[in-house]
């Protein structure tokens, strides 16, 4: 699998799969998944921490990958949980923020 | 664009064309896209804070698509700004996890 | 120390004093500070994700007033950092509320 | 109020009427609390977001004053609703801290 090669719904359904074997669905409420990515983003976050941009805090690139795997298979696990096409999300959200922070008024800048 | 035919790189794609255009890697450290993977999640969360399980809460879908959009668009982000393969992270994160959680232990169970 | 009889200044000196002794302040830009409250906050949250309400999820108490602990000695280090008077700030805000949440309208109900 | 004459226990009280008068505390499972936290924590280091040391980020005062009273408020209701007495738990935990953290070893250093 490369992110080349690999469309999102392999990966949902890899996941499906992996609860499915478990029969973890019982867990997966909406709620509680949305509280997993919390938690997951906030160990992602956590790897950061003291980092202050000279790259002398020494972060663990593979801790950072597992961290950040973990965020996007409860994403994945909540998109299974309420049926939302996450490509077809993802697209119709960069579309909105492009009208909402148009080129010429932003370039180079937030507010 | 759908799940079963967009993958992972198109993505990826989508999303950094949309901050190439405004110039605004300049402020995409991993550290501030870690962040805003959190506070994004946390806004998602938001959404079911109230939800008892009951379906009472009357969750609108659309902000759920919404806010679960933004979350992963971070995490393409970071995913482009450290050169990290999400699909394999995926991978391999859901193996590791098999093997942590052998079916036979925790069918039906957490701990 | 007990509420009863500890003031939020004591608490506060505590803190600081901690912080100084290890000549820790250099870390502890506001920016750093409110990570670290959002890290243990997902921390304490945690404690909670599989809790379904019939207190099965048999949840250490113990554990719960650490992670407590660990979020408000942030607020505290936070409010130390920027001058804050955490009282005021905490009356004024309720007063706010309990203007955009008159007890007529809201009378068991959230929105 | 303010720190220095305003005891834990007032605040308590302060934020227990305030739930009280408006029958809210049949929302606040420790779960919901936790939850709470959690997103107040968010919308705190939302202000910092772009902060990048220089202090061009230009951050409200106000706000962050606002958004931390909002932390401290969720963590006060949750010591409400699960017994914990604040001032001796982050007593305890900053002793602990001095033991897993001696000044000795940790002066100007985290790890």
């Amino acid at each position: 699998m490369s992110d080349a090669n690999t469309n999102i719904q392999q990966l949902k359904d890899l996941v499906a799969a992996f609860v499915e074997e478990r029969r973890w669905s019982q867990f997966h409420s909406p709620k509680n998944l949305s509280m997993s990515i919390a938690i997951e983003a906030a160990e992602l976050m956590e790897l950061f921490q003291w980092d202050d941009g000279t790259g002398n805090a020494d972060i663990p690139r593979e801790r950072v990958r597992e961290e950040l795997a973990d965020v996007v298979i409860y994403c994945l696990s909540l998109a299974n949980a309420t049926g939302i096409d996450l490509s077809k999300a993802i697209q119709d959200k960069v579309v909105a923020n492009a009208q909402k922070y148009p080129v010429d008024r932003y370039l180079g800048r937030y507010k």
